[in-house]
Order: structure tokens, then sequence, then C-alpha cells
């Protein structure tokens, strides 16, 4: 590919070169690249896109993986339904588990969002969470090899594990890296123990010092900065992450998708019809006229729907290379290529919902409970 | 009784008086006491002779009893091994469930103790629980009203009520009413919360809004101001309280026994010499020699022998009086006083030496478990 897309300029709010100097995690280079392609046999769109972009010891866990198998483990926060961005590390995580046949842990916080949303109840969140479960298992997880758990529902061995943790955290800690204050509550506090659990949870279970690899958005970082950093001390190995960037936000360059804003994101339980009008409705990089944009061109730089064809639903390179050449030339108006994109994500979302509904009579094989 | 002890002054460093102000509780007054003797149909010596002293809302738990009967709750910090003074309020509450049919709720801490002691491991404090759990059954409590937890193997259920309670605590709330600072550790900070969770626990339980009254040492009312302040918003009652004074140290007006301090207190595995070795070294009320004695008399009001006659062993007031009258005329020489006091205590231990043997077949018959 010749043409520059760094879809994270499309993002006015986040420079996401910037993060990885200010997390202190490392880019994937292309070295790191080439080792992966030789142990997986190919390259992810995700990595080769650089959808995944940054990582803590991620050169590390492939290094040592023949010998000491990782386990993946990501995780979500039940306050709404799950959308495109939220998949994303899910697909990365099911991806990894196929190429090399890793168990996957996967924390669903309902504690978590109970205790920092004023509004949610913990039968809210339960209920979020059983529903945000099902998108899980659609993504094609092997259950064999899969462990959902509901933080309340996994509450003993996770409370057990925690307190490990909680006591060689202090409160300074956390205030300086999640910004807590005097008036945060104590939950939220301890919170921080209960997400570090997973990152040991498979050396316990699978009864080895095991590695884990932690695939998430680079939002979420902070609290395994703050999990290694205690880690060995516990006798465990740090945690590895390799961080996705954010699936821009359909009303344009404003940050992240949010499942509390309707039209800015496409949801796994959306109709047809409601696809059709976020994607119509969505911004663009087009111009005011159709003859302006025969003229000038439009700009899929700052364009989410080039942003979402590029993210998931334009696999092939010289497809996508030639959608930003005819966007940039004006041989394509937004119209049709809105209505492409509409119709592939439908299609996409048609096989998903199948899988969601048939996850509902399989979903007990999934859970790890107390 | 016209003599005048007040065994609280005995405590050079804790004036009791000055702790019911300071705390805010209120005296356990000559017309409460009344109305519990015509409700109970006696007066236990805890409370004739003030050793439990202070409270909150006994007055409410006695007035609504009949039609709302209170569960007692109180609890164990598995430090180390169970000594005299422990058992005060657990043999109180034995009193009170027999009076009262009362549910007992007991909580075994091993998660404090584990976050708030450096030195102390998991499986340290879950030993030491165990350990003391027998000594709690050896008071005699009804398997079929008692239901003690261990906070660890529990924590499923503790965990998804403490969060609730959680939500509605702030740092500045636990630093202002335990002291946490910056570099306390997450899981203390968090502690509070666990804590609450008995005073709501009954309710949850028991399906109702069940009154609880915590008989507990006064050093532990904090925990129970924070669960009083959020008790109402989550829908319960506000727990009351009645709080005991310590059992001095027998080496001396130097406030508490210690679990850590071998010397200092009798413990309730002790051997029949370790207590008389222990009784023949306490500090007493006694002169120099027998001559001085004979003639000045000795001091009952800072002599831990006096003491523990008057708090446990010498339940008969008439003869506790003549003590008292017989040490001050120099009537009585301090060998004989402490020889008699060893084998009052070793014939109490012997029997609950027995009971807490047998309470190893019957221990899981009390155990609330996940």
């Amino acid at each position: 590919m010749d043409f520059k897309v760094t879809p994270w300029e499309v993002e006015g709010e986040v420079d996401y070169n910037k993060l990885i100097e200010q997390f202190g995690t490392q880019p994937l280079t292309q070295e790191l690249l080439a080792e992966f392609e030789k142990k997986a046999g190919e390259l992810h769109l995700f990595l080769k896109r650089r959808i995944f972009f940054s990582h803590r010891d991620f050169d590390w866990i492939l290094r040592i993986h023949h010998e000491e198998p990782f386990a993946l483990y990501t995780g979500r926060g039940p306050t709404g339904p799950v959308h495109l961005g939220h998949l994303m590390p899910w697909i990365f995580c099911k991806y990894l588990q196929d190429k090399f046949n890793s168990n996957f842990y996967f924390q669903v916080t309902d504690d978590e969002k109970f205790l920092f949303r004023e509004e949610l109840s913990v039968e809210d969140t339960k209920e979020i969470a059983y529903d945000n479960i099902l998108d899980i298992i659609a993504c094609g997880f092997d259950s064999k090899k899969t462990f959902i758990f509901i933080d309340t529902e996994y509450a003993k061995t996770l409370y057990n594990i925690a307190i490990t943790v909680a006591k060689r955290v202090t409160f300074s800690t956390t205030r300086a890296v999640f910004g807590f204050e005097n008036s945060t509550n104590i939950g939220m506090i301890f919170f921080p123990a209960i997400q570090a659990v997973p990152c040991f949870l498979p050396s316990i279970l699978e009864k080895r010092k095991a590695p884990v690899l932690i695939p998430a958005a680079i939002d979420q970082d902070n609290y395994w900065r703050v999990t290694r950093d205690v880690a060995e001390r516990l006798g465990y190995y740090k945690p590895a992450a390799i961080h996705n960037i954010f699936l821009p936000s359909l009303t344009g360059p404003s940050g992240k998708m949010s499942a509390s804003k309707e039209e800015t994101a496409i949801f796994c339980k959306d109709t047809r019809e409601q696809v059709f009008t976020k994607v119509m409705n969505a911004f663009t990089g087009g111009r005011a006229t159709i003859a302006e944009q025969r003229k000038f061109g439009g700009n899929p730089d700052i364009c989410t729907i080039y942003q979402y064809y590029y993210f998931l639903f334009m696999p092939d390179d010289d497809e996508v290379e030639k959608r930003h050449l005819d966007c940039k030339s004006g041989n394509i108006m937004c119209g049709p290529c809105k209505a492409e994109l509409a119709e592939r994500i439908w299609t996409f979302l048609e096989k998903h919902q199948e899988r969601r509904e048939k996850a509902k009579d399989v979903l007990e094989e999934f859970m790890l409970r107390d």
C-alpha cells in the first residue's frame, strides 16, 4: 500500500502516537509484525493496518509461546448494548485463539459499572452483562477454551485473589493512575484489584506460571500498568498487552463510539433499517454537491465511511486502496459508497445475530462460576 | 453495692466516659437497664456491673423486639488465639440469644487481618480463623440460630452486598473515621464495606427488614458509624450497638489485652500451669510486704486480679463486695487471692476446652457458606 492512511488522524481528539509516548507503551514495529507473521503464518488485517498499534511485551509473548503458551484476557464493562467498536478486540482474540490455540478469559465487570455509574443498579448491570455475553459468544470462540465470568457471580474467586493484589496497591497509586479523588467511592478505589485478577487467574486455574496477553482498547491500559507493577512480587508474570485504536464515531471526528449515543455507533442488535439509517446519516469526507465532488474529489482521510471499510468491512488491500483513490479523484459519490457499506455491515450483522440467538442455548458452557 | 468500682479507671489510658462523648454514643442508663430487666426477667452481670456501658439505639431494640425480633451480630479479626477478653461480647451474645431467641451472625474477618498485617498470609489468617471459631462455638450457641462465616469463604455473598455499601462511602469518609491515608492499601480502604455487610445480611437472609444489635468492644464502633450513615438510604434499619469495656491486661493499666503479648492475657487454650503462672505474675494492688499489706490494706481499684473477679469470675455481688473490703482492710493477702482466681479461671477454661474439642465435630453446622 503506497497511500497513506492513518486512521487515528481522523480522530480529532486523540493522537495515538502521543499516547504511546504518554503511556510508555511500545509501537508495533515492522520487525515485530514480521515475527508474528512467521509464527502465525499470516498477518491479520488489524495488524497489517495498525488497528492494533501499540503493545507491552508482545515480543516476549511471541518469543516464549512455544514453551509457555499464553492465555488471552480481555473484558467488557456492561453499560449498554455492544457495538462494532467493542467487537474489534474480541474479533482479534478469536483470531489469536484460533492461531495459537489459546485459552481465553473474559471478564464482565458489572460491579465496576454499578460502582462508577450513579444511575445503574446491580440488577441493571447484571442484565446488560448477560445480554453482552451473547455478543461475545457470537464472535465464535471455542467453548472448551473460553472462560467468561461476571464479576458479581464469580466474586468469591475474584475477591480472594484481589485482596492479594490490593495489599500491594495504595490509594496514592490509584490516585496517580486513575485520577481518583477523596470523593471517589471506596468500591471504585478497590476495583483496580478486581480488574487485575484475570491477569493471574490463568496461573491459578491452569496451575502453571502462565503468560497472559491482553488485547484491549488503549484507554484500558491504566489498569494493567498497576497490575504489572505488582505481578512479580506476587509470583506471576507481568501481563502483556496489545492495544487497538477506536473505531470512529459515525457522527464524525469526536472520539470513540458511545453506547449511550445511539447515532454514533452500529450496535450488534441493530436492524437492517437502523444500519442503513445510521450509515446514510454518517459523517463523510464528501463535498457539498455531486458536481463539486466530481470536480474536486472527496476526502477519505476524514470520512467515517472510509474508516469503517478500512477497519472492518473491506479486507482486500487492493480494493480498499482503489476506494481511497476513487474517492479522492471524484470517481465515486457518497451515496453508493454509503449504501455499499450499509449492505456489508448488514451482511456481517445478520450472521452475528444468528450466532447471537444460538448463543442463548450454549451460554452456560462458556461461564466460569464460583 | 455501695462501694465504688469503676473498672474503667483502672485503665490508665482509656477514659470510657470520654469515649461516650467522643464517639457520640449513649450511656446505659438506670432506666434503660430497668427496661431490659423487665423484658429479660433479670439483669446480666455485664449490665449490672456496667461492663457493657454504652450503646446506640439499644432502647429502640428493646422497644420493638416483640414486633420485630432483632438479630445479633459480632465479629472477630483472626490474628492469633482467643483470650478471655474476646469472649466477653460472645458470652453476652449467648446470653441474649437465650433470652430473646435471637439469630446470631458472626463474621470472621480473615481478609481484614491479611490486609492490615504485613506479616500475615492468606493461609495464616484462614488457619487462625478456623481455630478461633472453635472458641466461638464453645460459648454454647444454638447451631440452628447461629451463622458463622469467614469472609474469604463467604466472599461472593459479602462482595455483592458490600458494593452497594461501598458506592455510598467515599475515601474522605474512611479517612475521617478510620484515619486512612494516601499510603493505605486499597483493600483496607474497601474493607469497611465488607464489615458493614452483616448489619444487612439478616434482612437479606431472613427476607424482612431486620433490626440488628451489635455487642462489641467500644473500639469497633467506628465501623458501624459509617454503616449507620448509609443504612437508611439502602433500605435497612441502622444497626444498634452495645459496647463493652476492655478486660484489663494482666500486666497492669496499659490498655487492653493483646493476642501478640502472651503474658498480658489468659488464652482459651492455655494449660492449667500457664493460667497459674500468668495469674501469679499479674499486676496487683498489693503492698511491697505482707506486713505492710496487713497494716495499710491493698488497693483493689488498680488490681488486675480484682478486675478479673469483677468482670467474670465472681458473679455474686455480696462476695465481690466483701473481697473489695477484705482487700482494702488488709484482711486478705495477694497470694491466696491470686491462687483462688487462677483456680476459678481454670475451672472455667477446662469446661471451655472440653466444649472446644467437641466443637470440631459440629463446626460445619454453624458455618454459612456461599
